[in-house]
């Protein structure tokens, strides 16, 4: 078994500073053990998202440097932007990718979640599945208000204090959020048509809000330059509600409209095993180990290799 | 870009004595850039194949120590085995993994021939891609009548003289047949009869020697202990003849004769690229990049760090 692997998508409320940015991201550069797959500032949003994929001891040494950065440059008293957010450090998700599992990742985040705290004295809540208080699952509960009304909150209602810390944010750098979740895989489906209540109709019976596929999130689009209707979906597990099984599913609904599928879009990033589950499906492979692929066997035998 | 990966299944004549086939392979144990898969003796055969993957440079240092070993522990005078051969190290190969095209395998797979002979005084010749002599492509030309003919015809027929070192094999050791080919994938498909014409008959529609597709092998084949027949493949060229387009087309053979596919088996290694491709072919994704893949760019990226 290789080292373990994770990715971490920490978003930064800063997002219109390039210095600032700079000095955020410099942490995670050219250091071994952590690999900078991205990051994107956003004006509008004044926030910075950062892809990161590595070792857990690796990430969390250079997330604790990024986040002092942050804290003694943002000033969440003054910060605007149009994405919610309660803190210089707003959110920090931890993502299985190989050689752990999600209850490794949950442990995870709830220690970084405490060495955090003595670290940077932002006090933190946790949430999806490193919530120690259901409602804080959603993301949206934590946030609920964002920082402006937290800063209050915090302090003075009970079920708003923090997981972690003092019953008060950190009085220029808020809160942080800090979590363990499933890889998100973006999947969208193009239909040869333009009628947008076919897409619609169609997402409501794949969804999980409508009923139907558990882990599957979606709406209709119209893609009107191209004169074509998507239906736009996150996949929020793919080992439950793998590509094929949804893909077909649609394609099956589509033909009640004479409708069928142009082409799909996997949009970002995608762990191997979410596409190969699919190829070995419709090739039929039996046994198919992931182990028999050059690359990720290799990828392993590196991991071991740096044990 | 990442650093060039390569694969090499070096066929060394020693598959009996376990204090030999371990000196050999010791050299591409525990060496950066060098990645030993997989080596199996098989006494028959008195032969040992090894599975390497990794960096051009490295392989070829250690591919040159190993060979040093089996040219001073192996007489072909005295060597037994069911496996046809003309020397003591009888294959090496070099497939392009990533990073790299066939071009600069060939170029490889030359420039490591001319400091081969140099440095183990064993003469060399060209196969597959790097063959300098048409007819010498091909791998059973190359060794007809093997070490027992060759000792002789190496001297004395100019068609069967080195392409480098001297007219005359090596006392010892014999010779070594060095080359370039693409990855070899190995593609069984089970159909759900046990009439065996309808696999030959089948075989027959895809394989390159009675006129299907250009880059593939295959026979027909029993499984009788399950009842079924088997399309036993030798993909040599997955990129030309991708998995699921031969798939789909036996798909299509077997209906004729009322027969389905039971299950498909890819044995041993595979580069990713072969199974990807059929996944974005059966999920229809449209502009579909392997460095979407994080397991893959994370690979790429691991290279890039230590270049």
């Amino acid at each position: 078994m290789g080292k373990p692997l994770i990715e971490c998508v920490p978003n930064f409320s800063e997002g219109r500073r390039p210095e600032v940015i700079e000095a955020i991201v410099a942490p995670f550069k050219n250091r071994p053990g952590v690999y900078l797959f991205d990051y994107r500032a956003d004006e509008d949003h004044n926030r910075l998202v950062v892809s990161l994929v590595g070792h857990p001891a690796e990430i969390q040494e250079s997330l604790l440097e990024a986040a002092k950065v942050a804290r003694d440059h943002i000033d969440m008293n003054t910060h605007q932007g149009a994405h919610p957010r309660i803190g210089a450090v707003d959110v920090v998700p931890f993502t299985p990718i190989a050689n752990i599992t999600m209850e490794e990742c949950v442990e995870l985040a709830r220690s970084f979640g405490k060495r955090y705290v003595e670290e940077t004295g932002i006090p933190v809540y946790y949430y999806e599945d490193a919530a120690l208080i259901p409602e804080r699952k959603r993301l949206e509960v934590v946030r609920k208000g964002q920082y402006e009304v937290l800063k209050d909150e915090a302090r003075t209602v009970p079920a708003r204090r923090p997981d972690v810390g003092e019953a008060a944010l950190h009085p220029t750098a808020g809160g942080t959020v800090i979590g363990a979740r499933k890889f998100l895989v973006a999947f969208n489906v193009n239909l040869d048509t333009d009628n947008l209540d076919v897409a619609k109709e169609i997402a409501k019976h794949v969804r999980s809000s409508s009923g139907g596929f558990c882990h599957v999130k979606g709406i209709g689009v119209a893609l009107e330059e191209r004169g074509l209707v998507q239906v736009s979906m996150n996949l929020v597990d793919y080992e439950k509600n793998a590509l094929y099984r949804v893909l077909e599913t649609i394609r099956m609904e589509a033909k009640r409209y004479g409708v069928s599928v142009v082409e799909t879009e996997v949009y970002g990033m995608v762990p191997a095993g979410a596409v190969l589950d699919s190829a070995a499906y419709y090739l039929q492979i039996a046994g198919f180990d992931p182990q028999q692929i050059i690359e990720l066997r290799l990828l392993q035998m590196m991991g071991e290799a740096a044990q």
